[in-house]
């Protein structure tokens, strides 16, 4: 099985970069200037959404969800590891931090990285970016309450495909203007998932396939 | 087994009622006003995210996103019927729908309810509203592309928690205002679902329950 990722650097693509990089699987990746809906045409042909990411498959296998990419190839590749089976006590909170991580943490930061950031002056909106800086901090709640005690990982008791879909979400609060400082726990909880060799590997990959591809290496965190 | 759903009328929650009564399950609905976390400041206790659905079981299951409900009581109750199985060949697609049909479907359009009809008037944002209009409506191709030769389903040629997670979006279309309907295709798709006897029991169901318990059975389609 060989995959092909079409991906935008440090966009929700990464969570299948990553992802890809912790199985150890063998795949192709297609850089992309972002945001690609306007800046790579072409890529309109094989995804008219325009979005990533776009995971396809020799077997016909086709995401375009960043979360989903994360179930997905945790359910085929490493059942009872990076997956969490539904006969297992925490296969419900494992789906729900899979959701929660793209629906409930990931698109407030994308309206304020949109309008205080990537529109032009005359369209930014300091009021939304505000109003949902402050949604997510507070959307970041359920993260403090599950990291209170310590615990390195969101659920099974290991390292799983959760872990790698919230991650990103944290991942991205660093490219956002935020009233306050991430709480300690999520802070903690980051420091020590970007010390997996997978992250290292995948953040390296992205930056030689951007160059390599002649792709601006510039921060792109929307998708 | 028996499960307990907060909800507000017309929220996303309605997703998991939805599926309660396509299942047959024993429930007990309890209905807030909405948005909960202003209007129901005791329910702050119970979900510190002050959202809905929360979807909690005699046995400590606990769930917070609304896909992620659909796609829990579809694996837990009707494997091989609401859910697509790993080993089935659309999977894949499966899951792509769950999670594109609140990250991708649901929330633009709570930027439109928020700024174009939630906020006073000193806060409403027609750029904003207008800006994720369209943002649905070109996010809506996929739908579109999917349901182009007349499927009456999203994926496995059958009804599935796919089509209840992203018919729920296609029901909150109806809550906000369009610069263009819905395409013929999306339209059709819709109509057909709410012909379902369980998508009327739960429509019964939360007017009688917000009836019952006293709470405003006005439209809340953000939760």
């Amino acid at each position: 099985m060989s995959y092909t990722l079409h991906h935008c650097v440090d966009a929700r693509s990464f969570r299948t970069l990553w992802m890809l990089e912790e199985l150890g699987l063998r795949y192709e990746l297609r850089m992309l200037p972002f945001p690609p809906r306007a800046l790579a045409k072409d890529y309109l042909a094989l995804n008219p959404l325009g979005t990533v990411p776009l995971l396809t498959a020799d077997d016909g296998v086709r995401l375009t969800e960043s979360a989903a990419t994360c179930q997905y190839l945790a359910a085929r590749h490493s059942p009872g590891g990076l997956d969490v089976a539904a006969h297992e006590p925490d296969h419900a909170a494992y789906l729900n931090w899979l959701h929660m991580s793209d629906a409930t943490l990931t698109f407030p930061q994308t309206l304020v990285l949109r309008y205080a950031r990537f529109e032009p002056p005359e369209r930014q909106q300091p009021q939304v970016a505000h109003d949902y800086a402050r949604w997510f901090l507070g959307r970041l709640r359920a993260l403090e309450a599950a990291l209170a005690d310590g615990r390195p990982h969101l659920c099974a008791g290991r390292f799983t495909a959760a872990d790698v879909a919230v991650g990103y979400a944290v991942m991205l609060a660093s490219f956002i203007d935020l009233p306050q400082p991430l709480p300690g726990s999520v802070a903690a909880y980051w420091q020590q998932l970007t010390q997996r060799p997978a992250y290292a590997r995948a953040q390296a990959a992205q930056h030689a396939a951007a160059l390599a591809q002649g792709v601006s290496p510039r921060p792109s965190p929307l998708g």
